[in-house]
Order: C-alpha cells, then sequence, then structure tokens
C-alpha cells in the first residue's frame, strides 16, 4: 500500500456536504487496498473570509503545498454575487491557489453513465457514446490579465493574454491525452476575432506535426458551443483557453444529465488538486439535498491521475454505476420514471456507494 | 405603401444564395401590399477582400450609410481560419460595419416553429413552449478593444472592456423589450471573475429601479450555458455583452432546431442591419444546400424593426410556418420522420415560401 497526505477543503455552500462523501469513499478504499490515507482539513472562499479575512489563508497555501493531494469541495456565495463592489471575494482564493500550485492544465472527462441516459434534456440517441475529455488551461487568459477600472469607475477591463509556453504546455497534454484515447483533438478559439486566440492557433498548429498520428481540427468557440448540444459525439479531446473552458464543460455537463455528476482534476507544476465542477449552491446547503457523486469522483480522478491507483478508480466508478442501476438517485438526476423511494439524500446517497464499494 | 431603399450584402460561402431568397420575398411583398422597395448591392468579407483589398470596401459603407435597411448574408474564409497570421481578415468588415453604423444592439430571437421540435437534439418537452429573445451588446467588449502583440510574437492579448453607456443603451433596450414581453429580464455575466462584468452587472442593477415591473436575475456565464440546455423555458429576454452573446446565441440555435432557423437584427444609431446567424458555411457553398430560412426570416424582422411593418412580417413567418406544416425541409432540418421527397434544396425552398405567401 501507498502512503498519502490528502488536504480537504470544504470550501463554501454545499462543499463541506459534499467532500464528507469524498473523504468517506477515500478512508474505505485505504482500509480495502492497504493504503495509508492521511486527512488534514483547511478554509477557503466565503469560509477563509469569515475566519482569517482572507479567501485563501496562508496556512491553507502551505497546507497545499505539504500534501499530496487536495479534494476541494465549491466556492462562491450569494452576498458577493450581488455586490459586484466587494473588493474581497471568496473566487479570489480559487484562482490563487489554482496560480501558486502551476495548476495550469484542468481536465473536465464527460462521462456518461448509462443509467442517466435519461436525465439529460438532450434526447438518448444523441448521447448515447459520447465520451469527451476537456483540457481547459487554468492559470492564464482573461482570468489573469490585468484588471483596471478607470478613476470616475465609468469603465472597467480585464486583459485577454496568452504566452507561446502557457499555449504549449497544454497543448501536449491534451495531444497526449488524445494519443492515448481515440487520437482525435479539437482546439477551440476565436482565431477571427482575437488575437490571444490566433496565437493560441499558431501554437496547436506548429505542435501538431509532432503528433501525426492525432487528427487535429480547430473550431470556432461559438461553433463548438453548438455542436457540442447538436452531435456530442463528435468530440474526444477538447483544448481550450479558461474562459472558453469553463462555459463548455458547464454547457457539457447536462451531456452528463447534471453538475452534480461531474468531476475535474487540475494538474501542472504542484499538488493536483480535485474537485466536481459544480458551484457552491447556497439555496441548497446544509439542507442534506447536494449531489455527493460528483465530490466522489473527484476521489477516483485523484487515485487515478495523482496516485497512479488504476484499480481503485475503477473500483469507485463501478460502486456509482452500481448505486444508479439499483435506481438510487439524488433530487438533480432524477426523473419522471424514478422510483421515488429511491430518490435520496446526500447522506444517504453517500452511503449507498459506500455500500456498494463492499 | 412606403418607399424603401435596401442593400442587399451577400457576403461569403452561401450568402449570395440565401440572400437571393431573402431579397425575392422582400419583393413579392413590395408587390402584395404596395410598397416600393428598390435594391442595392455590395460587396463585404472575402469578396470584399478579393475585388478591392479591403473586407469593407468604402463603397459599400457610403451605400449602407445611405440606405434604409440592409440585409446581409454570411462573412468568412476557410483560407483565413487556418492562418492565424493573415493581417487582413473576411470578418474584419463585418466587425466594422457594425461599428461604423452605430449597431449597438443585436437582436437574436430563438423562434420556435411547432413542426420543428423533432428536428433538435433537444427532447421536444425540453423545447416546447420556448421563446427567448436575446440582447447581445455588438459594438464593445474583446471584439473591439486593443489588440496586441508582443515584438516576438510570443504573447498575444485583446482588451476586455466596457464603458458605462455601453451598457446602459443596451441594458434600456432589453429593459424595455422585457417590459413589453413576459416582464423578466435575465443578465449574463461573468462577475465573480472579470472587472469588465462587474461593471456591467452594476449598471444593470442600477437601471432596474426604473423598470420595477421587470424581474432581473443575474447569471454567471457557464451556469447560462449550462440552464440554457437544461431548461431553455425559464428564460425570456437575456442581455449579455458581445462575446458571451456570441457563444450563447449559437448555442442557442440548436433549440430552434438548427443554425439556418436563426436570423438576427442589428440596430442603434445607424441603418438596421439584418442577418441569419449563421455563418458562411463554404463546405456547401454554391451547392444548392444551404437553408434559405434564417434569410427570409431576416427579412421578417427588417420589415418589423426598421419599417414597423407587424403584418407584413407576420405573412412571412406564417409563410414559413405552412412551408414547414406541409412536410417541406432543408437538410439541415430534416428528420428520420422527414419524407424524403420534401427535402429540398435551397431553390426549390425558396420557392415554396413564396408560393406560400400567396
Ligand atoms: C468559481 C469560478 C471562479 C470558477 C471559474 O470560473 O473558473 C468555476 O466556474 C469553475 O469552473 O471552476
Ligand atoms: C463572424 C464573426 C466575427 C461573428 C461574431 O463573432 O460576431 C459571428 O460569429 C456572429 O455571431 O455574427
Amino acid at each position: 500500500g501507498i502512503k498519502k497526505h490528502i488536504l480537504v477543503i470544504p470550501g463554501d455552500g454545499i462543499g463541506q456536504e459534499v467532500t464528507s462523501w469524498g473523504k468517506a469513499v477515500l478512508v474505505k478504499i485505504g482500509e480495502q487496498y492497504g493504503h495509508e490515507f492521511t486527512f488534514d482539513e483547511a478554509l477557503m472562499g466565503h469560509a477563509g473570509i469569515e475566519a482569517t479575512g482572507s479567501p485563501l489563508p496562508d496556512e491553507t497555501l502551505e497546507k497545499a503545498k505539504a500534501s499530496d493531494a487536495i479534494l476541494f469541495g465549491a466556492i462562491g456565495h450569494i452576498k458577493y454575487d450581488n455586490d459586484p463592489s466587494a473588493k474581497v471575494r471568496p473566487e479570489q482564493g480559487l484562482l490563487k491557489i489554482r496560480k501558486e500550485l502551476g495548476l495550469y492544465a484542468n481536465l473536465r472527462p464527460i462521462m456518461l453513465f448509462d443509467e442517466l441516459l435519461d436525465a439529460s434534456s438532450l434526447k438518448p440517441e444523441v448521447l448515447r457514446g459520447t465520451d469527451i475529455l476537456f483540457f481547459r488551461e487554468l492559470t492564464g487568459d482573461v482570468y489573469f490579465g490585468e484588471k483596471k477600472r478607470s478613476e470616475d469607475g465609468n469603465s472597467a477591463s480585464d486583459l485577454m493574454i496568452y504566452h507561446r509556453y502557457e499555449v504549449e504546455r497544454i497543448a501536449r497534454k491534451a495531444f497526449e491525452a488524445a494519443r492515448a484515447r481515440s487520437k482525435r483533438l479539437c482546439s477551440v478559439d476565436k482565431a477571427n476575432v482575437l488575437e490571444a486566440s490566433r496565437l493560441w492557433r499558431e501554437v496547436v498548429q506548429e505542435l501538431a506535426p509532432q503528433y501525426p498520428d492525432v487528427e487535429t481540427e480547430h473550431m470556432f468557440i461559438d461553433n463548438a458551443a453548438m455542436q457540442l448540444v447538436k452531435n456530442p459525439k463528435k468530440f474526444d479531446v477538447v483544448l481550450t483557453a479558461n474562459l472558453f473552458g469553463d462555459i463548455l464543460t458547464d454547457e457539457a455537463s447536462q451531456i452528463a444529465g447534471s453538475m452534480g455528476m461531474l468531476a475535474s482534476a487540475s494538474v501542472g507544476d504542484g499538488t493536483g488538486f480535485f474537485e466536481p465542477i459544480h458551484g457552491s449552491a447556497h439555496d441548497i446547503a446544509g439542507q442534506d439535498k447536494a449531489n455527493p457523486l460528483a465530490s466522489i469522483l473527484s476521489v477516483a480522478l485523484m487515485l487515478e491521475i495523482s496516485f497512479g491507483l488504476k484499480d481503485e478508480a475503477k473500483k469507485i466508478t463501478d460502486a456509482i454505476d452500481a448505486t444508479l442501476k439499483a435506481g438510487y438517485r439524488t433530487g438533480d438526476i432524477a426523473d419522471a420514471n424514478t422510483d421515488k423511494a429511491k430518490i435520496l439524500g446526500t447522506t444517504a446517497m453517500g452511503q449507498k456507494v459506500l455500500e456498494y464499494l463492499n
């Protein structure tokens, strides 16, 4: 067995509820396979601001750097959403930790559980067979470019900027993933309008000959947002910038039936960071309603990507599959055909997955 | 009857084929209602570059300013898409004319023809009843902010910038439209990350009390991209920035079954500009395959918005409705249930609509 130290950062809203089940699954897997997982916990986001004044307290960053992997919950608070003038904001914590840990590659696999084909607003025949792996660049773009507000407050700007090395390192990861999958890469940009996108396209075009076995395609973001709904099967590995990736992957969550089903892995120079793609969902926080499966799937990604434990990861996705096959659903993935008695809250759903892990 | 001078700018790719049917419908409506429509034609995009070296020849701009409305086709050429280093590009023509004519408000109605409910990749029950009107800001944002390339070519940037007055004027149009419709406005931004979005949200929040009868909601772009697939019915009037609007409206085209069904109106200070939201589709250009309905619907928008001719506009949408009810389809909106004999090319489809206009 291996020995790993995992930092759990619940963050805001439903973060605490869902990460507790991710952690429970890790504990169980550790017992089953003889791995020694130790845990610590730290604050971020609104929780960090409340306790320390900072959305990313120094202590959290230190613990993050010292850990072998991070399990994160969610971030954001309605209070700040409605106050555009707030200078300190929960999301800054997430952006800062991504930057500080050098997590430039955000992997977002769109996995389809057969049982959830009907939970989507898309037709089952459109969905069946879809399997997409997004590579979203995570530490550049308009997210991190200089932000300005004019003195009179009447104009505001953000710099959308990319450097060659930033595009190259994420593109290489995507090409390599494509090579190991179905050998198709689609790079998404807006090169017909944006200079940053033209650099992006240039770099991807330059790298392509080094991956002659990969079929490379370029698509404009507007077209990609459309094609993703029209025919998601046409995509395999999708490579894109920070902002476009943010939008496309949330959109793609509907392929999997719900945001509550999607996990993501942020990797790069430092400690790997694993989180659901869903937000803090304050409207249902503390009500035992949140879907814990994305957090549990984040743990599967952690085991596979950070620790190289493929069997353990598969054990988890199999357990989720079995849970769904047995008819259990949280509210977000229930549909008209769901047996009402099998619509579970966060706790009951987490427990079911633990049972099926046996 | 009224007297109006209309400039037709076919542009690139399928532009020529589709605008010719938009024009034919205008001629017919003119005859039927005793309006005197006169026409001129001008170049833009790749066609402009080929003929004059400029994607927006001076003559085109002069004619545009002197006309009462513009019917535009499509823009773009694959040659430039694959050459990120080209300095002169077709799309510059479209961006420049938008800016020169002060067309800051792009209205994109997502209309659902009952007959096409099954043509979408979304489930009919998810679609039924959807009726969205997008207000996309069209002359600001990262589209028009300063573009830079470093001397060594290794970094590239675009400035995402908004000024208060730019947000205010489009927001007012959206609030007014909401007032005349179902009194719900959803403003989409990324205020949790972007300063330009925070200004956007601030301005919309400040205006909201002046429209107390309108229920105003703010949504992050990633969430909106997701909700649009999950539950499009929840949207009525959607207000958003240039880039986000580009992405969301293309995505929303799948609600209407195809890009080939959506028209848009760009209005503001100068001559109104009417165009399909689809692109130049070079892969099918000149093959009599393009769907002319978006261009014909653009004409309906022109009649209603620029000339105040509601009955005439309705006559056109009714004729399209009748054509679809009779089972006729172009390839993009045909599905497994379509009678093969009723799958028409551009010309035959245009003629059908003219017949049903009788
Ligand atoms: C919370 C927010 C800053 C974040 C982002 O935009 O990156 C989130 O939407 C995500 O996708 O992880
Ligand atoms: C062709 C392109 C410049 C244009 C845009 O991005 O505005 C198009 O996609 C549109 O939506 O009208």
